[in-house]
């Protein structure tokens, strides 16, 4: 039995780390071998280019921002998830190449095509089973981080107008591929939405 | 008046360093203003990368390798060689897109091309004006290596057979465009391979 490969995608403050913990203990309540990974950071490697990309100070060229994601997608995905999958696991995945077709491709200067060519490339084509877009108007998730009162990071400190062409384009992609895509509201209330997506992964079981 | 973008490539123990140094001090002396750079590691960003490539321990995937030569690649050229070309002035650099061919492409398991293609992005399709090979037989380059009594770093403790097949794809990248390249002799005294090269660059300038 082949396993699955499941991501959410999201503005910050969207629940993804939320959903991503109640779908990985359902899962595991099911008996299922649940491997949680992230991007960027799933890997060892990818915690270093983690803490360059969101924490360092000084300007980073857009080009080079967008091959460090795609480092980080290269080696999660051939040392972490492939392997995983392979052993009939199921993989939990915290962002994956739509955030960087959203992010980076929508937000920044670069072709969105182009940006998706280079994901694709360093994933040797990977597509998840599975993509949740946790859908939230950008003030409401700017409310939800506030509230946290952590500090921001690189992307979580740019302008409500950034963020807003960032839900645009997730909703545009979810749209080109509805299949993959399972689109939920994300200022319903977390068990509710923890629901929703428990339904789509049953049918995918 | 336009500035110039000069690389050097080569094995390990080539004599790129001392040639970068000579070719510098000469064009100085001309009254130019020359930007001495490398890759990886031209930049801030390009030496945390550097070290991360070339002294981490543990598996790196080849496309995360990849991958990281060219994020460092694109923010070497977006902020250091662009820029100082813009000025009117003279990047002389050791190693470039050629290199990645060569190590990544010939030597690893990827395709040249792809692996071209993925530097050509990385660059926004900047080409040098002039590439000077330092071409050197690989037990050759090796004993330079071995009479440094220097640690090896990750890629120069690979096997003779790597650095051959290195060599090979070097000269079948200058064969391809025999326009840019200057292919010398690394066996030859090192003020005689500066005289080659002072030569070839008075034509450009």
């Amino acid at each position: 039995m082949p396993g699955l490969f499941i991501t959410l995608e999201g503005g910050d403050g969207s629940g993804k780390s939320t959903q991503s913990a109640l779908l990985t203990d359902w899962l595991v309540e099911q008996g299922q071998t649940v491997v949680m990974s992230r991007e960027p950071g799933g890997t060892d490697l990818g915690r270093e280019l983690r803490e360059i990309i969101l924490h360092r100070r000084g300007y980073i060229a857009p080009r080079a921002e967008a091959l460090l994601y795609a480092a980080d997608r290269a080696h999660n995905v051939a040392t972490l998830v492939r392997p995983a999958i392979a052993r009939g696991e199921i993989v939990v995945q915290d962002r994956y190449l739509d955030s960087s077709v959203a992010y980076q491709g929508a937000g920044r200067v670069l072709d969105p095509v182009e940006v998706r060519d280079l994901s694709l490339w360093a994933a040797e084509s990977l597509l998840p089973d599975l993509t949740v877009l946790l859908d939230l108007d950008v003030a409401a998730g700017r409310a939800r981080l506030d509230a946290d009162e952590k500090v921001f990071d690189r992307l979580e400190a740019e302008k409500d107008e950034f963020h807003t062409r960032v839900r645009d384009s997730y909703l545009a992609l979810a749209a080109a591929e509805p299949h993959r895509f399972l689109v939920i509201d994300g200022s319903l209330p977390a068990e509710q939405i923890a629901g929703s997506i428990r339904s789509r992964v049953v049918e995918l079981l």
